[in-house]
């Protein structure tokens, strides 16, 4: 039994529903943002970064969500997740995963987590303003080149569509204008029509437009 | 015959560190970026992104280092470059090489790119001030957690390795005192002496110290 310690309106969520859509056996524990408890001692034994989302598994404790997403996919293969013998396929997969967490979820990250990367208030507030323009910019790579249709990678679901459903979840609330992104929309109702999202959004209590 | 498109200084050199471990055939292509070549309209039909690297192969193009890492590994079987039918091992090195993506590699871009993520000069300054805090931060974690030694998952050599040295070889123009970081130095040493690392290393002339 895994246990996924997440937090809601994180993207934690990506991996909560990749273990639900691959049938795994897991527990899904809410780390209270609200108090700090990812700064908590008992919370940094298990994930030194203090951060979600944290996999225990029955080897050891895993973070980083494209990780956590393959991890996924080659433990429950029958759930077929990832094209994992297609080296130039799974490439393609993680490349879009990749674009996701290293320039797409870290755009967003300046609207509130500024902090990390300036201790000055006026520079915290002017990366504040740019959010919405660089979260159009990059959906617009993703509406108009990367996302494939009817999923991300195509015909075939793949961990790339709990995660860009995930980090598009953000959207209204980084002020971008989602009437411009008519594929990105239709593929977050696609999700939300899923069973597997549903359990997973319904357990995270996260409201999605 | 594979084409690696990179510009020296970059994280470009950890894909091609390690296509020369994996002996495969490929040409490195080096972008311009003192005259934006990297924007030039031939460049972005290669990568809409605009940046580096980029990997042309027989199938397509490819971006974003962690991908392009294990597509090595996965494609040049031989070399043993990472543990692929492991689901939790590769879980490992891939939540380590995104680790180094997403939180340190985009802690040093602040130095150099904070137009990215703010309009405002003060702000540019304000995020310039911050980098030696955040890459410190983030090479003391890999110190003392983080690189198992000798190699970063423990014996084996895998694609964890150039990346480490890659984005360990911008500490110095950071303003690390990497005096406080004998582990990842000494991986820099056994890194620089094997014959794969030094042919990269001279093929784009990167000084390194």
């Amino acid at each position: 039994m895994f246990k996924l310690y997440y937090a809601p309106g994180t993207c934690a969520l990506a991996t909560h529903i990749a273990l639900e859509e691959a049938g795994a056996p897991y527990e899904a524990v809410r780390v209270d943002f609200g108090s700090q408890a990812q700064r908590s001692p008992e919370y940094l034994a298990i994930n030194p970064k203090g951060r979600v989302p944290a996999l225990v598994t029955e080897s050891g404790t895993l973070t980083e969500t494209p990780a956590l997403l393959v991890f996924v996919a080659q433990r429950f293969p029958a759930a077929e997740l990832a094209p994992l013998s297609d080296p130039f396929a799974l490439a393609q997969l993680q490349e879009f995963n990749n674009y996701l967490c290293s320039t797409v979820h870290v755009a967003h990250a300046h609207g509130r987590r500024g902090a990390r990367w300036a201790d000055d208030a006026a520079a915290i507030e002017a990366m504040k303003r740019k959010v919405s323009a660089t979260m159009t910019e990059c959906f617009e790579l993703i509406e108009q080149k990367l996302l494939q249709g009817p999923w991300v990678m195509g015909e075939q679901f793949t961990i790339c569509d709990p995660y860009l459903f995930t980090i598009g979840t953000w959207l209204e609330g980084d002020g971008v204008d989602t009437g411009k992104l008519p594929r990105v929309i239709e593929h977050r109702r696609r999700m939300l029509a899923r069973p597997a999202v549903q359990k997973a959004v319904a357990a995270e209590r996260t409201q999605i437009a």
